[in-house]
């Protein structure tokens, strides 16, 4: 066996298993082991289903067919449903569910493709935050450095690729629960547009925002598990009648050609000054050098608190009526407002996003991608609560996904790369954004800023 | 001149102009009396724009090119724009607007069709209704018994139509403002698939629910004034980007062939015999022996209100709260519960309406048609509070929707067509209802049932 089980790509595992190389079972077991050293001190892991990946390595090594996901290993944030095991969905009342009877379809599909599941993964109780911190499950902490926060809701998700436990995870994002975590540990995060990949057997937060993505170590992971997801499902009367539409095989195509702005006004303020850094040299090395405002980025923040407020108390309604103290305090009190909002105030949210939408697809006439930061700032120690920036102390809690928040809130397509300053420990991230179903532009741009070397994602 | 212009179609009325067996000026003439003899009685308009309508004749008759509505006379609801006049919406706070600089968009395309505008109808206010009862301009009256109620809230489109005083009227339906009207008054009326039409320069009252629509005496009528209608306006954020789809041509096809259904359960309760009997008739006009099940209708009508009333509410906020005493204090007290419904009901309402959609879309996949009461009862007595259905004294206001409610809530097309029966001196409505943007067969089935005789709109 030459492969380094630890450090190796989805897609090298995946030839490797394939051809003979290695086995399904030599890097299962690389991985079990690589839990067994890392997850006590990164808490990534709330399951592990060891017999299960056990029986699927033994599966693939006794010549079923290989798909393009051949023996890689993954894990699910847990709000996935893993047959056989409770969907927790980082809460304490979820806990006296009964089992899931079958997979989330995106996890069946990443089964069907050959990935052998390695568990269920830490999380922001119900999804509602943005720092990997959960009382029950205690927090995800940074492989990078685990005095410091995974950032959130995906915490666990990220925590356990950046460290090499599996080869990538799926998270979800709302507001940025993919996106932020990326930036924070390093990784490249996928969140594809708003409709695209199936949430059956996904326990949901706020439905008209909820996506399903993909936390890896290289653009070309996340574009071979996005494509292994894609398939349309009636049960998730959100996911749009798009046939798939692979991207793996346009990734070399390069950034050459695309026009690509750095997003101006709000993101550029409201961050620490590497935030900015971050976005100057990927836009540097793409040789982008205009800038687009998306209009009214503040109010559609806002907007997108609001909403996400309102949708997720009127979802856990009857939970908050029947067993209040057993929610985090924190999420608890942010779902209580919710519940208390006006329905004038939601249709004034609900007729924002309608009208960002408009503006920003009308920004996409004009450019192919926009830049962001993917976080305000590196990732803060675990338990920070306030982070300066520009030179006023904000809460770290509300701030990471300042600018997240206005994206996810329209539903576009967008990747994070992370960038490494010399002398830094930490990782920030840069979120590349395209229009509507335009998955292969940000992922072919995250392929090239790889290839460039700018972007990175080193196991911790 | 042979053409008896008082009982003349729109259709034949152009065909006379444009071939010069008569003249604009003779047409608009003859409908001008016919407004100075039929309107103090029946209180259809709230203003009669006389001067621009004989301009436009004369400007016609000069040998201006002759559109396919030339010289028709129409008028509209008050809550379009009309250049030069105030938008009153029924209102009496509109009142002090400034008044319109241009026509409402669809008014527009008519003028430009060839047809003359005669002036602006009375409504209920704000279109918060559906009597045609009017507290500020008076209550139109029902042209086949000038003691009934015209319905709402189109009622002063409708009289206009019935009586004679114009071929066609634009009204406007967001629960069945034109339909119940249409029915009570014994018109046929077109509400067409929600986004077709432009709304730019048209009054809002609930922008998920308002539609454009068409209010005459034949279905050919309806179609050729939907035709010109029809176009894309990017000012209208709710209008789908869809080419025009021209239906005059297609009506004769008829209505062999398709599938049409009768609505069961909901739709077979609550109304008086009378009702359920004219959709027989129909039904047994097109050979239709199916019964379809439209599931929670009941819900989807209660959800219809809730929307309204939230929607509403925000909308007029700021004139409830400088302006509360000019209202009509029906339509405050509705606006003033609206403003109080919390962000939770409204979002239990949007997520019923999207499944109920979907599970109706579902239906349409069996059937081309489905057939339904335009309303519970013949017109009510202008004024009367309540009605006896079933045994039971229920209140006129809010059940004459009953049947219309949950359609429109979803956006459906429909037309309605009138049905008198023997002996009985007022007319009663069935609603044909189709699937998203078929208003191509919602016209050829209520053509058909006008061809045989089933259906037929006189003057009164």
């Amino acid at each position: 066996m030459t492969l380094d089980v630890l450090r190796a790509l989805a897609g090298e595992i995946a030839i490797a298993v394939s051809s003979g190389q290695v086995s399904a079972r030599a890097v299962t077991d690389a991985a079990l082991a690589r839990i067994a050293t890392r997850n006590p001190q990164l808490n990534a892991f709330t399951d592990v289903t060891r017999d299960r990946a056990l029986a699927k390595a033994a599966v693939l090594d006794a010549g079923a067919a290989k798909g393009p996901l051949a023996g890689v290993p993954f894990a699910v944030k847990n709000l996935y449903d893993i047959a056989g095991l409770v969907t927790r969905a980082g809460s304490k009342i979820n806990r006296d569910n009964a089992a899931a009877g079958d997979d989330a379809l995106v996890v069946e599909k990443l089964d069907a493709a050959g990935a052998v599941l390695l568990g269920a993964l830490d999380m922001d109780e119900y999804a509602y935050g943005f720092t990997g911190e959960n009382v029950h499950d205690g927090n995800s902490l940074n492989p990078h450095d685990p005095s410091r926060m995974t950032g959130g809701s995906s915490g666990g998700s990220a925590a356990a690729v950046a460290s090499g436990m599996v080869a990538f995870a799926l998270g979800s994002d709302t507001n940025g629960s993919i996106r932020v975590p990326a930036s924070l540990c390093g990784l490249f995060g996928l969140k594809p547009t708003y409709g695209r990949l199936s949430r059956s057997g996904v326990f949901p937060f706020v439905a008209s925002f909820d996506h399903v993505g993909v936390l890896a170590r290289a653009a070309a992971d996340l574009a071979s598990v996005y494509d292994a997801m894609q398939g349309r499902d009636v049960a998730d009367p959100a996911q749009a009648p798009r046939a798939a539409e692979r991207v793996l095989p346009l990734l070399g195509q390069g950034a050459s050609g695309l026009r690509i702005a750095v997003a101006g006004d709000y993101f550029r303020r409201g961050g620490r000054p590497e935030c900015f850094a971050a976005v100057d040299a990927v836009a540097a090395a793409l040789g982008a050098t205009r800038e687009v405002v998306l209009p009214a980025a503040a109010a559609a923040r806002a907007a997108a608190f609001v909403i996400t407020a309102a949708e997720g108390a009127a979802f856990h309604l009857p939970r908050l009526r029947e067993r209040p103290q057993d929610f985090d305090a924190a999420v608890r009190d942010r779902l209580f407002a919710g519940a208390m909002i006006p329905a004038e105030s939601l249709l004034r949210a609900q007729k924002l996003r309608a009208w960002f939408h408009r503006r920003v697809a009308a920004l996409f006439e004009e450019v192919d991608i926009i830049l962001t930061p993917a976080t305000p700032c590196r990732a803060p120690l675990s338990g920070q609560k306030t982070i300066e920036i520009e030179g006023t102390e904000v809460t770290v809690r509300a701030n990471l996904g300042i600018y997240t928040q206005p994206i996810s809130f329209i539903g576009l397509p967008a990747v994070t790369v992370p960038l490494w300053t010399e002398g830094e420990t930490l990782p920030i991230g840069v979120q590349i954004i395209g229009p509507p179903w335009r998955e292969d532009l940000v992922l072919r741009v995250a392929y090239e800023l790889e290839r460039k070397g700018v972007a990175r994602a080193p196991v911790a």
